[in-house]
């Protein structure tokens, strides 16, 4: 059975140490955190685990793959460390803070032939999954446009902003949807509380297919939002993540234009239809992932978040943030400088 | 009494001859349409009408206001002819399709003294209005950002694509709330249905005061969602105008960075208080449009939404446009052309 | 075409006016009320209709039908002087404040070969036109609960109490839908603000065909509702009247017991299935009332809501309230006096 | 330290396992169990744990205090040994299956002097005691009606039927508001599915103070639902389980009977004010309602849900069931068969 070990017990890396544990498809086995009161915790809990404060230790302890959900920053080093030292690699989204660095990692798992993944865990959401069915089948007809909005109150980060934290989530479902980059990107943001950390954040994408996209993401909001529409030019769905029972809604509506019967006008026609939500499966997405990982370890099989998707990610975001447009940070020049192909 | 005519009597136009026939503050002694039918109907409906099918028939009559509710492209004529003959005018939102006529007519206004008011009817929702008591009272603290959702599907206008038609609504209660035009604006968008009709469209705004403000809007979403947020230094706001009883929702929250207590890292402190639904007037922001508008005639006092208000929302719209991201409508060379006072 | 004389003009009145204007299907000549404002009010509003103050005088006009809509003490007397005039009739619900009068106007109708209708509108509505087709293709399975709420704050009515007032309105639905008077029923309640004159109750009914239903209405709620769960063998139905989009819900979902495959206990299984909310017709309820009424005397159709219908409505108020569980109105004694055929 | 020890991993014991584990208030050493599958599986999580297959091997191992979530039937017998042995109870709702069994337990506690408590984790909620609040100051005025809603699909306990399972908690969170029993009740109810199991059921309450209440609870509704309704004289409260952030929405509103200024009729008055819905702790009210029999146990406190209160919930769910009209069970007699103190 793969042995497992996991670096980085802070903000979200409880959740994977108690699926890790719970799960009978892996063995954990290690884990790792600088931070000596967290390892302490982790160990009462799960008495079993092995605890190393420096990653060298675990890295040379007796796993197969190793789960890295430490600060962004340092996820590059780690999982390169890792791969070269022959270990499968899962890491916690985004993969780097840098498109070059998240391509090297993605290529290095090639060559090293061991599992690289990301843990962009929506697209591992039932509710993620059946629309994806939706598009690929062409149920939806073509896409038109996505709408997400992603805000809530709190809670800040202190490795990244909220476009990094939040954002990622509705890019990472946007790219496995769409299965394309944008072709350009742009976005507008503030930084209300702190100084050059976007709290509040909206991004513009365009795929060269046609669909159009919009993020809203925010740590600023009094009421929490998780909803996504998406509009297809035969049927729409709302996905609302906070709607603990019918999280998918899928609208037989639509408009249509339709050729004059004779000489005059273009006429458009609508359409309103049933509205049906699906059943969806209750599996938390935290536990399908973390078995798709341990599952492609075993079978060689590519992740469907793998180290290629997930520096597709980091770059959608870079594409939007080079065309920032952010008053609190420039204030005397900032501006949108442009979209590559236009004028400047 | 004053006396008010009515031109137009199309997708509009029948719901202020309801007012204007409801309100014992004026007389609706005339209408005039093009269309004989619409005339019939009207005036079985209200008996006492004088029926005109043409607008000079109408500024002849015995009348001392009118109000002009025509496809957008006719009012700068009908309304500065009607100036011109010394009559007050209401004219429905937006004031023209362009800001230079928009603003002749308000200074035309002001040469021959007469009251030239525009529809912006959601400023005189008590919602709204709401809202701007407790922006202008300081209770919000300093204003963070706002972010605008119109969407719904259909109905599809004639004469206008999505931004003239709904995001109108949202920047004249975005230029009503902060009393400033923006600095920077711009757009993006597609015409999804239609050639070279924005039927889903997103606009950014930047103010000079600080805030930045979001407004989606769309005619192609399978929800119905009218909702805005308003996020301030030390209280937040949500306005929903679909919800049937509590459309303003006051949350007494917030996110705060204070000064380390010695040395250190400055502190983040989150502050969840109380939400209060302040209960409100349920008289139609319609009427109360009309009354104000004859009550400024009576009065001489400004009206809220005057000519120079009218014309400052089609500022806003033009700023947003002239920086226009979108895909559909010159799809080789369309591209983000850049910022006023921004590197091009 | 057939001509409608309208009788009773206060709260409701205006609304069925408005519908008898609206329509093709018949013409709308002559209203009567005792109230001299309320006649000059409507006539302002169509022209064309003669008005009278005495019931009488509008009987002998040139009328083929009549709409009844009075307090509900006058419906047994005006309706049995129309009758007997030979018009068809129309009378508002409850048909009558007694059970043996109501029954009485409905073997009258038969007698002089005239139409008479039951205004329950609610009977009329897409809605619960959508239910009733469920539960008649057995779609439902078989029925075994209902459970009704129709609470909000105020209007109190000036004839009847709560019960008369709203739970005539589940009522009705629920002897449509079931097409079988109750056969023991009984209510609960408090007159909180006036004497003896209920605004929060209850009331409970037994079907043979098997299944039960509750109903609360309220005129004290501080919060509107208009839900109905139906809940069958095999499918289970909510139905919100406030939901403005999806006022239907139909739920795969059930639960059932299985015979053990071998030895052992029984076995439930849940059944969590799809969600399905049907597009609904947009036509107002009370003008599909009318143009069904209009219908019926044209073709002699029986109406779905006839003399009888409206009968069997009080007929079941008055079970469950001879069976009353008040504890204002009676203070010393009172008590739950038993069940017809129970031990007392 | 107090020593803790559990008795039955059930449904509804890990629940409490884990925060006896969580809390730092007392010392969490051993548990017992049947069924060796649910004792490995505990032992697993906390490896500290001593591990029992029979009561009385825990019951004399070094502890201080017991906890007993055991299928209903057991907790007397269980309780009773307990308290023999000197133990401080806690047992999980309903104490006991029948009152003069409960109220034998809440007397020998007395006897022994020690701390028995039972698990009603409702009346710890911090929505609920906010509630409790408003009552006891007088905010809401006097209380004229309250009405529960408790229903969802499933999940079917084994023991007990719906009412015994779901309105005990609706019936604990009464009594605990209003502080006296109701001096009368009866239930409505049906066995759906299984024979002689009540799956849907409605019960009524009447209080000497004056208030009536109302429970609704099901296994067999499509929905989830958790509302109660508050109504006083002068505010009124909803309070949703349901809602992920506003549990408690406290609107003042409500209606007044005037006496006449001159000659004439009492006059209606509607208010309809703000609502407000208050900040509430996140706490689990199951960690508080354990550090609760903590600190009753080492200060000698009365428990809020002491043995008395305990007694007494069970004590109004017999009330309600001994005049019980419930079809299924008696087809050929069943009956209302009246109420204590009414003529029969």
């Amino acid at each position: 059975m793969i042995k497992v070990g996991q670096i980085g017990l802070g903000y979200w890396g409880p959740n994977l140490a108690r699926v890790l544990n719970q799960t009978s498809r892996c063995e954990f086995v290690a884990c790792c955190d600088l931070d000596l009161a967290r390892l302490e915790k982790i160990t009462r809990q799960y008495p079993a685990l092995k605890a190393y404060r420096k990653p060298e230790q675990l890295l040379e302890a007796d796993i197969d793959a190793v789960v890295i959900s430490t600060p962004i920053a340092t996820h590059y080093e780690l999982a390169r460390e890792a791969l070269h030292r022959g270990k499968h690699v899962f890491v916690e989204k985004p993969l780097t803070d840098n498109t070059s660095r998240a391509r090297e990692l993605a290529d290095l798992a090639k060559v090293v032939d061991r599992t690289l993944m990301t843990g962009h865990t929506f697209v591992y959401s039932p509710a993620v999954v059946k629309v994806k069915e939706l598009i690929d089948s062409g149920y939806l007809g073509e896409l038109r446009s996505l709408s997400f909005s992603r805000v809530n109150l709190g809670l800040y980060r202190k490795d990244v902003d909220v476009v990094w934290d939040l954002a990622v989530h509705d890019i990472s479902i946007l790219l496995y949807w769409l299965d394309e980059l944008p072709v350009r990107a742009c976005s507008f943001g503030r930084s209300c509380v702190q100084r050059a950390k976007r709290d509040v954040a909206y991004l513009w994408f365009q795929f060269a297919s046609g669909p159009i996209a919009s993020c809203e993401v925010s740590w600023l909001s009094p009421q929490k939002m998780r909803r996504t529409c998406v509009v297809g030019s035969e049927r729409m769905v709302v996905y609302d993540d906070t709607d603990p029972s019918e999280k998918v809604k899928i609208y037989d509506r639509g408009v249509t234009l339709r050729p004059p019967e004779s000489f005059g006008e273009f006429q458009l026609t609508y359409r309103m239809g049933d509205m049906l939500a699906p059943n969806l499966s209750a599996t938390e997405p935290l536990l399908i992932e973390i078995e798709h990982f341990i599952n492609c370890i075993e079978t060689g099989e590519k992740p469907r978040t793998d180290g290629k998707f997930g520096a597709d990610v980091v770059a959608a975001i870079e594409m939007a943030d080079s065309f920032r447009w952010q008053p609190e940070e420039r204030p005397a020049i900032e501006h949108l400088v442009g979209i590559p192909g236009g004028e400047k």
